[in-house]
């Protein structure tokens, strides 16, 4: 979901941006107007994030799928060595694409109950020999968000922040890399965020395919090749959207005030429950259930008759999700609650 | 460039596509909406460019710069030997990339005479051992493109399409893989098209990334994970655009008339000449200089004066270049030839 006024600044300029006569779509990447829109989306970005100077803001393309392997690629040569936490779907995969580039180690995993609590810092088997160590802080299925940073010592850490960048604010500096696919709280798919502290390039191995070297990428600015202009600019109109929020604590002001909403409602409802642990709950998916199959069918049918989409759980866990990422307005949570609510009372 | 109508078009539906309430930009790319438009580019490419039933069209990420890697980790192990032709900068960087993955020879190059000419048949070193033959169709910086699809017995042959693709019928059954950046014929930067022969993929190194794996993205239909949605919707409206255009025969008559007028202008004019042989001239790219670098340096700043953008020639070969792709219109080639000559008559 993006900001409907985003969608409309987009549209407004598409065949013409600014009185370039052209549309971002047509730039050339290193047209003084494209460089421009590209330097101020990472000024400001770097602004709201709060960034250290010694981290580099890359703009880049694959997914975060694409950083489940340019991660070991880049720093497993230091020991050979890898923590990982699994705390859900895509930590996992993470996890299982890292075995092609070393020795890896599960430091957590919260499969025992089903992904339904986020391991605490005593929880965590952590080698002080790893090379990094990985989590993802946000489990979009599960419903689950890491509320700590993991204290590693001196082991860097490398964090998935697909579902929760710019949701609530980050000290930057604990962090060896930070990564996103753009498509859940940022910009539209294709467009990956990576977060890199600039000493931890350079050390990848030798097959590492040129694209996913982070040192290239560092060097030439995310412009070693064509980089993808409609998102990068689409980015930079979500980051002002988000400015005008107040920011990334106004994002999670707002952010928390609309979780809490749902959750209260379900907490307090006669049918609902949510099985996540109350101190791993996520403020972007929150999931729930009713017990009966039967029931969560008709709840997801009535719903989507009432014009909510997308209510249904996972496959792998059931049950109903709701997310609701930053563009997602409080008027459509509170219309969620009141369903829930309606619901809760017919059945 | 993009053409105008389908700017257009995509402005018009960008908050609200065909009454589904969402942008393409904010569909999920598992929605019934959103799986429309991916199945119907893929089978209109599919009928434009006339690919064959044992050829996979694959929608990725990362640029041509991408499949430089991927290509060699997907096809080398076949024999570890494979033979590149390097006629100009981006197939260079691909055959210095291929050698991260095995034994890797050079077919031809056109170096010895700064890429102005295609090597013939004849001149092509070819190793019947080789696990595929790989060149550049068109060459943006110096104007030149084959003319010939070389003929390499039983070894597949890979070559990227990027800046010239559907600009003419092209017998893909002849091919192993054909793969090409979107942004410089088909649509916005961060979509890559690759058409891959399906027995060529599942024999990939065990140390590719899970992105660059042909066979995931078979098997996955480029759905592994988000595909940039966004881009893959905008393809899809310049190919019906190019469909009214009379298809890839029609766009060949048209980009071969632009490109026809604008070397017989540089043929018949007292100062210009192109130093391209003249069976080697690529028609996307049309490379001219006076021979002063003076006279060429006014003839940049005049026509940037007049409204022509980008035609400084690449630093690498200096002089002029003019990029006509297939979004050009015709008559913004007929009034560069008038410039042209006019500045032919006045210096």
């Amino acid at each position: 979901m993006l900001p409907l006024e985003v969608l409309q600044r987009a549209g407004a300029e598409i065949t013409n941006y600014q009185g370039s006569g052209m549309s971002v779509m047509e730039m050339s990447h290193r047209s003084k107007v494209f460089l421009k829109i590209f330097e101020d989306t990472q000024a400001c970005f770097r602004k709201l994030f709060q960034v250290p100077d010694n981290y580099k803001i890359l703009f880049l393309q694959g997914g975060a799928s694409g950083q489940f392997s340019m991660v070991p690629l880049n720093l497993i040569s230091k020991t050979g060595k890898a923590d990982y936490a699994v705390t859900g779907n895509f930590s996992n995969i993470a996890y299982k694409e890292a075995q092609k580039y070393g020795q890896i180690s599960l430091a957590a995993s919260s499969a025992d109950k089903n992904h339904t609590y986020i391991p605490t810092q005593d929880q965590l088997k952590l080698d002080p020999e790893a090379s990094y160590f990985y989590y993802c802080a946000n489990n979009t299925i599960y419903g689950t968000e890491w509320q700590y940073v993991p204290d590693t010592g001196d082991v860097p850490i490398v964090c998935d922040m697909s579902s929760d960048i710019l949701s609530r604010p980050v000290d930057v500096s604990k962090y060896g890399i930070i990564f996103a696919g753009a498509q859940k709280n940022m910009a539209p798919a294709g467009l990956t965020v990576a977060i890199v502290r600039e000493d931890l390039a350079g050390h990848e191995l030798p097959y590492t395919p040129l694209m996913m070297n982070y040192k290239t990428m560092i060097d030439k600015d995310s412009m070693y090749n064509t980089p993808p202009c409609w998102c990068i600019y689409m980015l930079g109109l979500v980051l002002e959207w988000l400015e005008g929020q107040g920011g990334v604590p106004g994002m999670e002001a707002i952010k928390h005030g609309k979780a809490s909403m749902l959750y209260d409602v379900i907490d307090n409802s006669r049918l609902f429950t949510c099985a996540v642990e109350k101190d791993s709950r996520s403020d972007m998916n929150v999931v729930f259930r009713t017990g009966s199959d039967e029931l969560d069918a008709k709840f997801v049918k009535e719903s989507t008759a009432a014009g909510f989409t997308n209510l249904k759980g996972h496959r792998s866990v059931g049950g109903m999700r709701a997310s609701i990422y930053n563009a997602m307005p409080v008027e459509g949570v509170e219309k969620l609650c009141d369903f829930i609510k309606a619901f809760d009372k017919n059945n």
